[in-house]
């Protein structure tokens, strides 16, 4: 059943990077000057079959069996240790990293769509690159020329791999609360001391070290936020003599209902009192520095969402294919053949929703990835500014929406399957449980609810950039000939939208409780709207191509797929938009006014 | 963390029971005569502390180590084997059976509160009781004395144990295409030779033998559903010997991600064309009796999404009172301690919602059980039969609602737990897990859609009936001094929703495929429209006792809490019901229109 699962669909990559996103007008900029789009599809290329061929048949016997945890050492699968060397000679970690520093310098627009392959073929062994990529990105950023040559250069070549290491077991979401201890020593490195929990990759026998990029505390130093500096910790410490024991240990792995293949483990720093650390960048600003390696694993998790969504829509619909099952309403002469089951509206309805949210949901993924580019490389420092203003905005809003509703996707997929997918024989459950993970990890969906309405969305410029964009989406899609009502109603839950922020942040200092008990509404309503903007953007291309004519009938039917999808969108999930604008604009105050001894 | 979990609210029992759904009234019936309040309070208390005391800290060790299958023989666990025989002695098979065929006669409506406490606890080990009882109730209601003397009372008793037979692996959800072949002998049993799928319970070790109740076909019968017989097949031959082979076998065992107590079985009739059935009342009826069993587990299920999705409540609101993490907007003095979560208002709209669903859905049921006793029992014809009508009309809707909010709901306890959460070392995604196969067997919540919409809510009467409820309950809450906006809310969006079916159903014959396109939306407004009738009737109760004074604390805070979970309902949920209605009647084409080969 599972064989020949495509992960993605290649015409709908090829679709949203030269047709949506224009992925071609980035090679006229000096940054992807060596570039052309032979360049894009054969990194495209390989990354999809290196995901077929290797990552994926690997999935299911990494799921199986999570790596273990014995003498004090992780060892990961037979399979991972054959897949990492592979997958650094893809080039991956560093293929959006400029050639200065090893990279191949392509466009995060075209990275991602690499990524997506290999994330819904296996998402565990694709993320020790993307965490090493993240690691070694923070120093790249912020570290000293010395920690470059020392650390990042052998994380960005994949000999060592690289952790983020925030969360401690009592402060959990909340950086503001954690211990972990930093005291200068005569050397000018920090001795460390404190443990970690939930560090993804934290441990393994894939490559010779690992680099913990760690927050901690300095002595002395104040309290909440400001007081947090960031460190580089490796496991082995790179002395002239070779690489040494750091005091780094693994206390405990979490046992993990899925992302089976990718440990996440208990740290600890300093047990002995012998472990070192090296500080990035100045004290006090660690915080911020880890805004970046944050804010690229949020999309990070939030392309992870919606390939995880992915593979399972793809085997969904296989599946919707070949199962025959029952007789249409109206035709239930027992003497003819049962129907496969995409022939039932309400199946396609499962089907429809699942590409909705799955297309949509990468589209406005690659959208944060051409706003990354543009806002590094673009040529004019306004765009460059709106850019980063637009990418921050959108950052929750992209992670939670591939979260949230790409687990009600991954849900659909296993619907599907009936009675086979509550089996573990069949694969839904196991996306099920990986997907589970992405509204908790980076940021629990309340917390970016909070970011983006009491802080993000506050951003001066941040939603008139974002107003601006889909008001040029909507004179794009109105002279396309997309159907006037779908555009003007994105085009009115878009006002509505800004209109409630206005009101909101009215409320900002003197009250900020009131201003974000809606939070989670605000973010389902940002959530919905961009995604529909995507569906729209989709449907501008969709028709423009449509009305060309001389389709094949594959493009043919490739295209009338995505305006079915895009009406879906707007016409079916858009209308939630303005009930929930009434419900904040209303400050109805249920749970809010709930009192604990009430439940 | 886990010990303690009360699995229900008894508070919330006793006022569901008492009032919202004046259980005291049903003593007035002639068939209840025997019993009185204290007779009620002793069923549920004993079922109460079997359940915690003896199920709950038996469902990990059972979700862990599922029943093994060896030389064709399926073993359960351990601690299956000892709760068995408290479970027949607490009396729950038989609980709500006349005292004639040796049931205590009590009113379902009081039954389910004690089943749901049960289920709470470990839905598998209970659920050997609950199919044993529905498939003894359809020998009971449909077979001859002969065969209620040598099976059903034997069911009834425990010693032996039952299943309904329908699934086949070719057929699914299409009972018509069932092909399990029935032919007659010269001693009046039939040959039955055939393979079942997904029987829950089909083998074990708990009791001296196992009763199939199974869909077949007899030889020469019409094709589709008018061609299926109803059969009694024992795993065991009771001859005049005693117990001999009756060549059923079990081969193969469905590794189901849930319900892992239960075992969920292939099994074969008649491999060696020496099983014998027995036809259990008149041949080419056997969906119509099994409609009996299928409603009732129906319920059942029902009842189990929402016992489900109530431990996992309880578990995760004690978890948001005792985790400490981060700080209130506004109040983000590091040197403060961190508060418990459940003083952030997302976390507690994440409760209230699980309060709602959990309480709501229950009182659903508890309805449901209402009316199935005022259908045996009331005195009035009239009334009979309008309860019979309503409950066939809620059968689905309550089924598909704890299924489908059930599952949301457990999602959020999960949520609640954070990083925790996603571990299996905590017990909130073995209860998601477990609530995964309630939208799928027991009809998928596709099917219950079309049954609704096609089916039940055109039967003459039922939309009236519901409708006539509703109204009642609008006028007392306004008695009661409700807020006048909820009422108003309720009624508007039933009869937005009589008013939608009157409109569908015109489409009925001439083009059915129209008029079930949106039997999804269709399910999804009665489940939300049900459920604010549940919650204006618990307020109505809540305004009320407030009003008398002289509450204690604690009874002061369970009421509030009831306005508080009512409100979020009518104001937060009950408005997703216009926008329902709207596509509906707009007769939105998107999925309808969607060609197979565009996806």
């Amino acid at each position: 059943m599972t064989a020949g699962n495509p992960l993605l669909s290649d015409r709908d990559v090829a679709f949203l990077l030269y047709e949506v996103h224009d992925a071609a007008a980035l090679l006229r900029l000096p940054a992807f000057a060596d570039h052309d789009r032979d360049t894009f599809d054969l990194f495209l290329a390989n990354a999809r079959s290196f995901a077929r061929e290797v990552l994926y048949p690997a999935y299911r016997p990494m799921d199986e069996a999570a790596p273990t945890f014995e003498g004090g050492r992780i060892q990961v699968h037979p399979r991972m240790r054959a897949i990492w060397p592979r997958l650094r000679e893809l080039g991956v970690i560093t293929a959006s990293r400029p050639v200065e520093v090893g990279g191949q310098q392509l466009p995060r627009t075209v990275a991602v769509l690499a990524e997506a392959y290999l994330m819904a073929a296996n998402l565990g062994a694709y993320c020790y690159a993307g965490l090493t990529a993240g690691a070694a990105h923070l120093i790249e950023a912020f570290g000293s020329d010395d920690l470059k040559d020392r650390y990042m250069r052998r994380m960005y070549a994949g000999e060592w791999t690289g952790t983020m290491a925030l969360t401690e077991p009592q402060a959990g979401s909340s950086l503001a609360d954690l211990r972990t201890r930093a005291v200068p020593r005569e050397d000018g490195t920090y001795a460390i001391q404190g443990g970690k929990i939930f560090i993804s990759g934290g441990d393994h026998d894939l490559a010779d070290n690992i680099v913990h990029l760690t927050l901690a505390r300095i002595d002395g130093a104040p309290a909440g936020i400001k007081g947090i500096s960031l460190f580089a910790i490796p496991r082995l410490w790179p002395g002239p003599d070779g690489l040494v024991d750091n005091d780094v240990s693994t206390a405990g792995m979490i046992h993990k209902i899925g992302w089976r293949g990718l440990p996440s483990l208990v740290i600890n720093f300093g047990e002995r009192g012998a472990c070192r650390g090296e500080l990035v960048g100045a004290p006090g600003h660690g915080l911020s520095y880890m805004f970046q390696m944050m804010n690229e694993a949020r999309l990070m998790v939030g392309l992870n969402g919606v390939a995880t969504a992915a593979v399972a829509y793809h085997e969904s619909l296989a599946y919707a294919r070949e199962r025959r099952q029952g007789r249409l309403p109206g035709r239930r002469d027992p003497h003819s053949p049962p129907v496969p089951i995409i022939e039932h509206a309400d199946v396609r309805r499962m089907l429809l929703r699942q590409k909705a949210i799955v297309e949509g949901g990468l589209s406005l993924l690659v959208e944060t990835a051409r706003l990354t580019d543009l806002a590094h490389h673009a040529d004019d420092e306004e765009l460059r500014r709106r850019s980063a203003l637009l990418l921050d905005l959108l950052t929750p809003i992209a992670k939670s929406f591939a979260a949230e509703r790409g687990y009600d996707s991954n849900a659909l997929a296993l619907q599907i399957h009936g009675g086979y997918g509550y089996s573990s024989e069949y694969l839904p459950e196991a996306w099920l449980r990986d997907q589970k993970l992405n509204s908790i990890h980076e940021g629990t969906t309340t917390i970016h609810g909070l970011d983006l309405l009491g802080r993000r969305a506050l951003a001066p410029g941040a939603l008139q950039a974002l107003g601006r964009e889909i008001l040029q989406t909507c004179s794009q899609a109105q002279a396309a000939g997309v159907d006037l009502g779908d555009v003007a109603a994105l085009q009115e839950a878009a006002g509505a939208a800004g209109a409630l922020i206005a009101e909101l942040a009215g409320h900002h200092l003197a009250d900020p409780e009131r201003m974000l008990r809606h939070s989670h509404d605000v973010l389902d309503i940002f959530m919905t709207i961009t995604v529909a903007w995507q569906w729209l953007r989709q449907a501008t291309a969709a028709r423009t191509a449509l009305s060309r004519g001389t389709l094949s009938t594959g493009d043919d039917a490739f295209y009338r797929g995505k305006l079915q999808a895009a009406q879906y969108w707007l016409r079916t999930e858009l209308p939630r938009v303005a009930p929930l604008v009434r419900l904040c604009r209303d400050e109805e105050d249920s749970y809010a006014n709930t009192r604990p001894e009430w439940f």
